[in-house]
Formats: C-alpha cells, sequence, structure tokens
C-alpha cells in the first residue's frame, strides 16, 4: 500500500484542445498546529484547468495525506498546496480553497488562485 | 424496447430564431474503471443552445446506457460525452458536467463547454 | 366562473419611467404529450421588465390551464409561452423557464428569453 | 399506449411471510374542483405493507390519470384513493397523503389510513 | 366579495366511517398588540380528525382575516383559534400551532390540542 | 407609543466618504387588494447605498405599518415604496423587492431599482 | 427602558382548563467563562406547559441579559434556567435546551426538563 | 482486483455482550429491470444490530456490485438483499431500505426489517 | 499545552438531582486503518446523561486526539469511547455515534448506547 | 489569559507576491445598543486580500470581544471594523458584513468594503 508523499502524480491531457475544468472535493484533511502542536482540520476544494497533464486522483489523495504529521499555518500550506499542484501540472488556471475548522470561535477560509501568464 | 446505442436522434428545433437553453439532469449514469473493472457512477448534467436541431429525449437516455459496460476514465468519458453532443447537435454552445461518487475519499467534478465559432 | 383561454389580459404599467422586473412563480401547469396523449407536468418561472403594460395574475392563470387538453412539445410549448407574452405585452425583456418532470430518468428545463430591440 | 383507468394491475408479493413497507411518491397529480371547474393539483404520497399482492407501478399511473378530468373534493378523492387501493390489495395497512397546492393562501394535507382488521 | 367573519361553515364529512387527519398551512395572519395596538403577524398550523363535519376551506380564510382588526394576546388568541374550531367542528381531534414572529429578539410557537372525551 | 406614518425619519450617514450597502429584511407587511378588500402579504427586502443620510429602523417599521389598511396593487405599491425611500434618503442607489403571497397558484415578485444619476 | 434583572414577571394563564405548549426560540444569550473570564455565547430554546401563571416576554429578555455580566459553566447555567423559571411560574412540565458556540473544535447542547409531581 | 460476488465476508463481532447499530449507506446501486432489460438504479441503506458477526464493508461493495448485470424487481430485490444479510450475519435485527430512481413519474422506496426470534 | 491522552478528566455534576442530557458534537476526530495505515477520519457524537461527574470539556478534545496514531477499526473505536467514557463517568445513560467518511462508495454510522443497570 | 484588546496583531504575509483571499466568520459578536444600553447581537464576516501582513487569529477574537461594553450604532460600527482593520493590514482589498439580529421586526445586514488605491 502506497504511503504518503509530496510527489503528486500526472497522466497526459485527454483533451488538451480545450479549456476545461476538473475540481476536487477533498473533506479529509488534517495537520498540526506549528505553535502548539495541536491538530488542526480543513475540508480543500480545488479546481484547474488542465494543459498537457492531469493530476492522477490516488497520488492527490496520498499528497494530503502527507500533511498529517507536518506543522503549517492556516495561510502557509493553503499557498503550498496552490505551489506545489502549479509546479506538478503546470495548469492553464487552478484555485485552491480551505477551509478551516472553527479555532477561537472563528472560521477560516482561505482561497489561493493561479492563472497561466 | 430499443438498447443502448451512442446514436444521438435529433428533431428540428422548433424556434431557431433565438437562443435559448435547453438543461438535461441525468441522475442515472454508470460506466466501468478502465484500470479495475469497477463500477463508477456520475450524475451528469447538459445544458445547450440548440442551432437547427435538439435531441431527442429517449435517445439520450440510450446514449447515457451506452456506457453501461465500458471502461472509461472521468477526464475522457466527460470530453467524449460533449463530443458526441458537438457532432450530433452542432449546437451554438454546450456544457457538460460530469459529478462523478467519491474515490478515495474525493469527490470529482469535471465541466466541459463548447461554443460555435 | 372564467374559464381557459390563451388570450392575456393586461393593464397600464403604474411606473412606465423606470425599468423594474416582475417575476410570477407558476408551479400549476400540465399538458398532453403529442405523440403519447400522456399527461405531462412542468413548473414555469416567469420574469419580465414592463413597458407600456403588465399583464394581469388571473388572466395568467386562465392561460396556462388552456394548455390543459392541448399536446405540446417541451421546446415548442415553453417558446410558444414567450412568444405570447411578448406579443400580449411588448415588455422590454422577458425569460420564460419551464422546468418539466422527469421522463425516462432525465429531467429538463427549458429557458426562453426575449429582449426588444 | 395504455390510456387513464381505474383498474389497479397487482401480482402477487414475492415475500408474503414478512410486513415490509412499499412507499410511492407522486408528485404529478391533477383532477377538476367540482364546484368552478378550474384545476387542482396535488402531491400523493403512498405507503402500505402488502398482503398477497402488490400493485403495479404503470397501473398506478394510469390510475392517477383517470381523476385529470373529473371534479373532486379534497377530501372526497383523497379518501377514495384510499378506499381504491384497499380493495384492489387488500393490503396489512396503508397511509394515503394527498399535498393540495395553495387555494385562497392555505395549503392543505389530507392522510387517510387502512389497517386490516 | 364575502367579507371577514368569526363565522365557520362546514359540510359533512365524505368518510365519517374511519378517521383520518386533515391540516392546514395559514402563513398569512395578523392582528393587533393589544397593549401597544401595533401589528402582530403569526404562522398558523391546523390539523385534526374530523367526526361528522369538515371545515370549509373560504370560511377558514375569512375566520383568520377577522382577526386583521382585533387586539389579541398570543397565548389567547390561539387558544380562541382552537376554541371556535372545536365548536364549529366538534372534531375527534385537533391541534393548533401559532408561530408568531421574533419580538424582542425571542419567537414564540403556541401548540393547543383538543381529544374529544 | 408611536403610530403608523408615512414619514421616514433619517440620521447623518456616518461615514458618507464610501460606498457601503445596508439591507433590511421585511418579513411582515399587508395591505389590502384595492379590488376585493381582502388582505394581501408580502415579505419586503430593501437594499440601499447612502449618501448623506440613512434611515431610522423605527420609523421604516413604521412606514410599512402604514400600508395596512390601504387598497394597493403589487406593481403600484412596491414601486411607491421604492419612490418614497428614494424622496426620503436620496440614496446613492437602492433596490426594493417586493415578495408577494400565492394568488391563484402563482406567486409573484416584484423588483424595482433606483441609482442616482 | 428596564434593565437586565433576573425577576420572571407573570401573568395568569387564559386556558388554565388545558395542557398547551408555549416555546420560545431565544437566540441571544452570552454569559462569561467562570474560569478565563472570557464571552461565551449560547442559543437557547425554552417549551413548557402553564399552569396557573405564563412568563411575560419583555421580562424573559430582561432576564437572559441579567447573565450578560456574570460568570457561569454551561452545565450550571442551563440548570439555572430551568430552576429560576420552575421558580417563576410552577408549571406542568418545562424543558430548557442550551446550545453552546464551538469551543476546542466541540459544540455542546445541555437539555434539562422538569415535570410538575 | 476482486470482483462482483454474492458471497458476504464477516468478521467477529467486537462487542458481543451490548446491542449496538451499524448503518451502511450505499449511494451506488444498479440492476437491470427484468421485463425491458434496461437499467434500474437505486440507493441502499442499511442498518443493523450484530449478533456474532459484522459483516465487512468490502464484501458488501462487491455484494451490490453482483446486480449490475441481473434483472430484478424492485420488491424482490430489496427482499433478497434482506434475506442475504440474515442469512450472512444472523444478526439481532436488520432493516434495508431500498430507494428507487422515479419511474413513469413515481418513486418507490421500500423498507424490509428483520427480527431475531 | 496539554498533549493527547486517554485520561478523561471530570467534575462534579451541578444537578446531581435530576436527569438532564449532555451532548457533544465532534466534528474532528481522525485515526488509522489498521490493515492499511492509511488515515480515517469520523465526525463523533457523544450525549448522555450525568450521575455524579461530568467531563471537563478540555480532555474530551484530548481523548479523542489521542487516537490520531492509532490503528482502530471503526466498528471497535466506537464501541471502546462508549467504554471509557462509561468507566470514567459512570452516566445514568450514555450514546456514541461515530459518523465515518466514505470508503469504497459507502459510509458507515455505528452508534452504540449505555443505561446504567 | 489576553483580556480584550482594540489592537489587531499581525505577521508577514507567507505569500505576498499574489493576490489571495483570507475570510473569517465571527458569529459571536454583541455590543450595546447607545440609546437605550441593550445588547445588540450580529454576526459578522469578514474577507480581505493580504498585502505586507495578516491578522492574527486570536487578537482577532480579543478585538470583536473589545466592543462588548461599548455602545455602537450598527452602521457606524460595521464601518469601524472596517476602518480598523485598514488601518493595522493595509490590505489590497476588504469587505466586512455584519448581520444584525432582528429588531422592530426587520433584520439589518451591512456591507463595508474597501479597496487599495
Amino acid at each position: 500500500m502506497a504511503g504518503p508523499s509530496k510527489t503528486l502524480e500526472t497522466f497526459p491531457n485527454p483533451s488538451p484542445d480545450r479549456d476545461y475544468e476538473i475540481a476536487f472535493d477533498v473533506p479529509e484533511f488534517t495537520c498540526l498546529c506549528p505553535l502548539t502542536g495541536q491538530p488542526d482540520f480543513a475540508h480543500f476544494k480545488i479546481r484547474y484547468v488542465p494543459d498537457q497533464t492531469c493530476v492522477e486522483l490516488k497520488s492527490l489523495k496520498l499528497y494530503f495525506w502527507s500533511y498529517r504529521n507536518e506543522g503549517a499555518f492556516h495561510e502557509a500550506v493553503t499557498n503550498r498546496v496552490r505551489d506545489d499542484l502549479v509546479a506538478a501540472l503546470s495548469p492553464r488556471s487552478l484555485t485552491v480553497v480551505g477551509d478551516w475548522f472553527v479555532r477561537g470561535g472563528i472560521g477560516t477560509v482561505i482561497t489561493v488562485s493561479y492563472r497561466k501568464p
């Protein structure tokens, strides 16, 4: 059984002649608070327009698993997910939404996008 | 009783003098995973602006049935539905949404559009 | 008691100096399938910007009643409702949405608009 | 194509050794107001525990169709549906719910049950 | 056109041989606060098991209209609706729910029932 | 206790250096049908960008109360609310939505806007 | 203007000959954490069957206001609200629900009832 | 990769000293209509109180897959799922709900239970 | 900062003279699959009637955290949470619900209760 | 334990090379009516695009707490929250929404934005 990994596998986009959107709903995400070491939880949503490659679903699952024992600030980890996906896929556009569970009575949602120049 | 078929029947658009939208909600779709042979399920939504022809509802049902025993990747089959509808209808515009059930804890929604040049 | 009628009564727009929207929600519509004679049902929604006249609510009710024993294809009847309202009201703009009940496992929503040249 | 009919077809209950429930959701019902002749609409829900026979789905559709041109008071037609189903099926128990659309600003829901002595 | 009236018209129960429930949803109710004279609003829900008579829908509408210019405490008016319906219908059982709009940041729902001895 | 009044009180906008939106949700509105004298009910929603003045909440309540015993067509009263607010506030922009309860099986929503020239 | 007070005003039950339920929805409650002094928030729901007296709505509002600057554990304050209402009303039965906002990623709902012996 | 199979694997109940409920939500089910050969779809829900054994989740998935190419009436297949689970698990109690998609404008929900004598 | 711990802290029930319910909603739970080592996620709900002691909220948070790196079958861990709470609190009654995320297209909800003899 | 404070702490934006949005959901807000001294409640929502700094979540909680004992008009406090956040963060853009609870039967939502010149 494959384990957690920051490596994102890809496969060739079957229809690179057109712009179309692939969206993932990822309700299972947890990492650690870098200050206290306590668990944080978030619900991620990703949507992107592929260029030459698409991300393989199983490797995406393992990618999110890889944060399980890492400390990560809300703002930083949401931006890193965007950066890692951009590096692996070089998509035409991409949006990452991290919906973080309530802390101090306040919920936080962070939305980061990318558009190929 | 007619059986599964990739043939999409059409009839003349009754009001070709105007742009208007026809939308279909198709909650009954299943195909097979091309890697494992296991069943996949999706909820398709289609909307299009007809030009000279409209798609006949019964043939649309048989068309979706025809995928039942075929292997098909999520990205590829959603794009193929778009291509087959474009080929049969030559619509002014078209959007196909494939909302695929959860695999590996992740749901996938693929949206493909077409606009007549 | 007035009976079903294709005649749409109107009254003068009380505020023709401005653009504003009137929207109707009509959950009670039925006609017959022109091929099989079986009943069809739909939920209509109308919104328009009046010009010099507004449609009278009771006559609108009788108008929709008038389809009860007529055969009508989904695409054709939705377009005809749009055409009859345009002819009676000459509105600045108009949208008719016909949300037809499931047939063959598929729901159909047809949206037709008009904008005064 | 079969037409409207008050005849309810049945087939043998495949599991008469046990009590189990069959429920139908029937959003497509219309009849006429016996006083004014105007259309009435309702959403029917039926649930029953079969004894020796089950009602055949297509005949149930034709049964509800048969009210389309008949005048019927809300209370009377809901009770009649119950009586006709009891006569055809002799079920162990049965409940009929008629959810009638708004008249005079008031919605009406009528619920009639039967239990085999 | 009939006006507001505390008189509740009835008609013979078409199926007095059985217990069944009739439920009304009445979102249009207003009266006056007996202390301040300011308008109060409520959403009433009624359900009853008829005995020999049923309440006629139009007279029920006029009945609720009759409170429009009367002062009435929440608790008292909800109980009075119950008493007037019991007097007019002598039902086998009855429940009246008055869902009163927010006052002082607090919403109030009053539920009164009756069961024939 | 203040009574119903068409007078809308205002107070100075605390932040006139910027555009911002104030929205009111008014579920308690009733007037009379000018043809039949029967009660009509609506749910009003207002949103506006203030200029030099804001409307005082209590006077807005009394303003809506003032329609209670007046006859008013749906289209006319929704436009009048817009005109009265524009006259009192001279706002930068304003939208009034009147969502009227079902009559003849049809719900009506009227939306009127204003933008300062 | 009356201020916060633990005194609950009452008035005579208008229909003490029957059991009926009065329910209050109180979304505006705040007190202080007795350990940290930080604000806590809750949404209270109360329902009771009155005996000889009903609680007056305005005094109920002032009663809940009186907790604003007091320290109170979740379990203790919910039980105290129940005890104070029982002491003031001597109701036939009573239920108090305190739905406390998320702390430490966990929401807490406390439900306390009373039934007259 | 394991294929479709009517065999239900089990494992020992970890807490056979108590009654507790296990519930499964199975939105992915399809079989064939035994009359027309056309696909049918359903959403199954199962809940049971285990005795000495629990059903293994993966074999449950393969079990539902095994109906994919079989003809099955709604009433019969829902009862058969109940019988197969009872045979494999000998549970203390069990309920199977089959929520079948709309056919002929009517949705069907079948609920079958079992209780160990 | 306190770390994960299976120790559940308690405090004296402030109102042991009565039965009342305390309910916790715990959306943040994760453990590992004992077969594959992959993460599992669940949403726990707990409700109990305290006897002499109540569970302290912060220790409950740390308790659920303690499963983060442990392998645990769905059925076993839900029963263990029940057993640990019973051992710590000796409550009058208790219910634990574990709502586990989708695996193999199937969601699982396990409900375990306890009642003091 | 830190107390209420109008001071908003910040930390460096981890990804200042891009525009991205941070959104906070703050359901716990209360202040006092400056006219009557009575409590007001609101649900705040904030979203902003950071420039060089982000607001620290705990200080944001303490900031909202600081209004607890201050008198504040709805329009003024919503604008002040916007001004204080702009002063502390100098964000690229910002929107503050204050959703105030019902007063006089009317709910009020105030939306204030900022965009860096």
